[in-house]
């Protein structure tokens, strides 16, 4: 499928009787006397040019005007460009920002159970919370309308679970939370730094196989430790993984211990998940499974208090102090012997969070059709998380149910994370100290109910069915965090996609090639079947977009070996012996001194065997080293390189015939 | 210079008034129709059968008969296949004994004094002496003819440097010997599995261009390491890196030193460097270079003899012991607490033992015309090394220079290597005693005139004029053996070489195409600026060979830019606008769901864009992962996949002109 030849090719039918070098088809001179390609200087300059070009923004509200006017000047756009709020602000109207407020109102009733719960998970107190400063910010810097900015559930464990390595916050919870928030810091100066320096391609390290597993191991790992909450353990382990958790569990389970905190955990779980079944089943009741954590968490507390059930066994959360979001710079130890492992939790961190974000961020803007700039939300999370570090926060992300709330609840800006944010700082100030009876069943229930959102097993059977090699990424991640732990999973996932990148430049494959009866396209045997090979020509495809060390030997033997197989099994009858290879390399963009040397042993050991060599079609970095290389001079020859198989086998039948005649 | 449209679409001029399905090409149905190709497990299998097929060996000896006989049986074929010695054995005559024999005297005449200085080298005392084994093993086994087996520089200093750093030997030499030959045992270990498990493309990882950064950055810090024999010093520095040497070099002028060593070394450096350039200038006087080595120990320790020179300040060996390779089994420590340290050594050893074998093997086998087999050669020289380990040798290997003397000598098979070892081994048992009085400075020049063959300065010039980022992975070889350590240039190396790899694959060419007049080739518009493209059809080909997750998002973003300017630019004049998008995708042999959600993701932006989106020629890995993943039926549809670039754009021009004539 790769090839034509010439049109005069086809025409002219081949009666020439020895091989005329004129016959040299015009288009093959073209492949020699193509421009020279950019080199690796012009082509360094040319990415870091872009990158850093100032690009017209698409903008973050509703049919906000694309080009500032003139008389506004550079500062003007400059200050767009970092805070597109200035741009879509000035199209803000009283119908959307109605929309936005309610949209708001709903986020905060499901954002102050889940700051809670998920407070609870980084092993940090209520007070702690991370649903105020960091949308506040992101609301001014950010791209994306509908994404909803506050804690997840995965980096509060990859949060929790990498600190309490370092210090064990039952022991030592001042220096815990400053190392907390040290990581948070330091999460978001690499997101600015990711967005400055164009990084972007970080985030794409990890293949969307491996996020499903990963989140779907993270899952399981975040529901075993809400055992901890749901049965009123008092001691358990601060491993991660699934054998260490159910030993505690079990260990645990051998003392007394209140059926009280299941029965009410179980409860509100239950509740939960039937107004979010409602809620799916009749769109218009959406709002009921928003405000369902909330009225569980009122409810319950209410119910405790009234019945003094702490008294006989249920847990509850106790330690409230008034006071939120508080300064915490002075707590940041950005020297000290805990820097490098914060350093290294950090950045970890911040690649997780800015995937999960962007994942969130780009399927709302693909559904409403806009584009998110990737760069500029990794500065805005960046600015959000270093001002969270600085007002007691720890790492905020885009959340994924919550931005479908948002969605669902009609936001078109930024500003329903405002109106979010300002409800939630007002209902915690006041309510903060009533939530001292709080039962800790119920925030395992509300971080329980938001679990099963995050595996997703249609999506592995879909990679199961299309993709073996990815399904094992996926795998990987899965069980590396559920046995080993969240970072081990990572370090699976990473090495089995990286891996299988090497595999496929180690091992290309390289396909001979035949023509489509009555046309002159070239395709590989193997793949078309009816594709015939022309006697006498062997034509060899190699399928590698880069020729180089690692892979040269491998398709230099292999080519080697296919041709003196050909050779030795057409030994009898001469006609059909092979007489000349094309190589097809039109597929090879590029080739490095090693691929050079392997395209000159195959075309000795050719030679050896009276074989004449073509090439075709080399792509233009590969075909400009060649020339410098002096492969075209002094080892092919310059006639001996066309632009298509075509015309390559045209001129090696050619040739045959002419010295068929000769004989 | 991708395609071509059938012979079909050229001759009908193209007149249909709508687009009509039937008119899709019969090739392009050939697309969807392809046989299922190889799975994962399919694959895998075939690459074990294969590489545990046995093989009709090559043969090692002059013109051994290629197939045994039948009556020998499978016994005699699989005991050929280990030692190929049985099958070119039979064939072997006087007249090849006789050339063997001599050249095995010249190797040996170039053997001792070598063996001496390389052990020196290695920090191991003169009748460690590893020119006696391994060769005897290799001839047996070996599949190369003119190899000559024995210590190299390089090895030997890595061993030096490495095991200098677990243990002083100045400090405690029994252990620095015992983790010396632990070191070699778990090499040969290593390298007869490389052997077994077919792991030959691990030498690959060694880029040409590194070795050649890799042999300039050694062969400079030997000569560094020499300065200590040259100039008589006492105390020197471990570390192998240029600054240290200088700093020890400089230190220990300052005390008092004895010019007689320098004199020693400087004038023997000059004799031999003077016989090698008569050997080069008069071919038949070669053997000359070859024993000017010898004749220089013997001078050097008669004369240091003679005078009494030692009792002048003139270092001499003396540490010399009678009894030629004792068995050193009893010093193996394969338990204990340098296992791990020994293990990192020995693999690192095993691999640039081996690079530089096979790279010396290659070499002379392709100027003989006979391919060696990299599997066997591995076991060969694992072998070799174990059985060395075993009677108090270091490791062995493929030594250029030597090689290249038994070349020119007239070796003919691997007896040569024979005669070498037994000559040695006398020579060495009968004299091992007068070696007392040799001088060290004279060690120190012989391995001095070894070094100049390492810098290969004008590969490294041919190397920066074709590929500025192989010339990157040599220095980074040449700058981090100079200035850090050996394994610090091996990890750059390798580093460097991995990074382009992952860079191509992460930021693939994505070429626009264009059609070259008069025919019906699509190719590059940057390459062939000749190319025109077609109004209103945009075609776009994907420079890479797997669409995956580290270049999806890349690919799917240049392109959706692209296509979005292309719309913008053209809206006035309405007719040129552009209404399809042909992907060339022949160049894309694999995918993986990413991949798979970019081109959804790129069909969903043209389709808002009222953009037809047509795929012309994926790999059959691809179209068929585009089969199983519903893209091809849900997103783009069967009439929209073609064979061609051509066909594609005769499809698109055909709907437009449809769609035209019905407004």
């Amino acid at each position: 499928m790769k090839d034509t030849a010439a049109a005069a090719a086809v025409e002219t039918p081949v009666t020439v009787s020895t091989f005329d070098v004129s016959r040299h088809p015009d288009t093959a001179r073209l492949v020699l006397s193509s421009p020279k390609p950019p080199g690796v200087r012009e082509e360094f300059v040319g990415v870091v040019r872009k990158a850093f070009r100032p690009r017209a923004s698409g903008g973050g509200g509703g049919g906000a005007g694309r080009t500032p006017p003139a008389r506004w000047g550079w500062a003007l756009t400059a200050l767009q460009t970092v805070f597109p709020v200035l741009q879509w602000g000035r199209t803000y109207n009283f119908n959307l920002f109605r929309s936005d407020v309610m949209a708001g109102l709903t986020l905060a009733s499901l954002g102050i159970p889940q700051s809670i719960g998920y407070a609870n998970l980084a092993k940090l107190d209520p007070q702690y919370d991370t649903s105020v400063v960091p949308p506040l910010i992101y609301a001014v810097m950010g791209t994306s309308r509908e994404i909803a900015i506050g804690p997840v559930a995965v980096v509060s464990l990859l949060l929790s679970s990498m600190v309490s390595k370092i210090v064990d916050p039952a022991v030592d919870p001042v220096t815990y939370r400053a190392l907390v928030f040290t990581i948070t810091f330091l999460a978001g100066v690499f997101q600015v730094s990711f967005g400055l320096f164009r990084l972007g391609f970080l985030v794409d390290f990890l293949s969307h196989a491996a996020i499903v597993g990963f989140m779907a191991g993270a899952a399981i790992v975040i529901g075993l430790q809400q055992l901890k909450g749901l049965l009123g353990l008092s001691h358990f382990t601060n491993s991660t993984d699934v054998v260490s958790v159910i030993k505690a569990v079990c260990s645990a389970l051998r003392d007394p211990w209140h059926p009280g905190n299941f029965l009410i955990g179980c409860s509100f779980l239950i509740f939960i998940l039937a107004t979010r079944f409602i809620g799916r089943r009749y769109k218009k009741l959406f709002w009921l499974s928003a405000i369902s954590p909330l009225l569980s968490v009122i409810l319950s507390t209410a119910a405790v208090y009234a019945t003094r059930a702490d008294k006989h066994g249920v847990k509850i959360i106790q330690r409230v102090q008034a006071g939120l979001n508080p300064s915490s710079a002075s707590q940041l130890r950005l020297s000290g012997p805990y820097t490098v492992e914060c350093a290294k939790t950090a950045i970890i961190c911040a690649v997780i969070a800015l995937t999960e974000a962007i994942a969130v961020g780009r399927s709302f803007a693909s559904i409403r059709g806009y584009k998110l700039d990737g760069n500029k939300e990794m500065i805005a999370m960046g600015c959000s998380n270093v001002a969270g570090s600085l007002s007691s926060c720890y790492i905020a992300t885009g959340s994924f149910s919550r931005t479908a709330v948002n969605f669902s609840a009609g936001a078109r800006s930024t500003v329903s994370n405002i109106v979010m944010s300002i409800t939630v700082f007002i209902a915690l100030e006041l309510l903060m100290k009533s939530l001292y009876y709080t039962p800790i069943a119920v925030l395992a229930s509300i971080i329980l109910s938001a679990l099963p959102g995050l595996i997703d097993i249609k999506e592995a059977l879909s990679i199961w069915k299309v993709d073996k090699m990815d399904f094992l990424t996926c795998l990987g991640a899965f069980v590396g965090v559920l046995f080993g732990s969240v970072e081990i999973g990572l370090a699976v996932a990473l090495a089995i996609s990286f891996t299988k990148i090497i595999i496929q430049s180690i091992r290309p494959q390289v396909e001979v090639l035949g023509r489509l009866q009555g046309t002159n396209i070239f395709c590989s045997i193997r793949q078309y079947p009816v594709a015939c090979r022309i006697p006498s020509v062997l034509t060899i495809r190699i399928d590698t977009s880069f020729l180089c060390f690692i892979n040269s030997t491998f398709i230099k033997e292999r080519i080697i070996e296919w041709i003196r197989e050909e050779v030795e099994t057409s030994d009898e009858k001469a006609r059909d012996r092979v007489q000349s290879v094309v190589l097809d390399m039109s597929n090879v963009v590029n080739i490095d001194t090693s691929g050079i040397s392997a395209l000159e042993e195959i075309h000795k050991e050719m030679a050896s065997l009276g074989i004449q060599m073509a090439i075709a079609g080399p792509g233009w970095q590969a075909i400009q080293k060649m020339k410098l290389a002096g492969v075209v001079d002094r080892v092919v020859g310059r006639d001996w390189i066309f632009l298509t198989v075509g015309e390559a086998v045209e001129a090696c039948v050619t040739m045959q015939k002419g010295t068929a005649l000769e004989c």
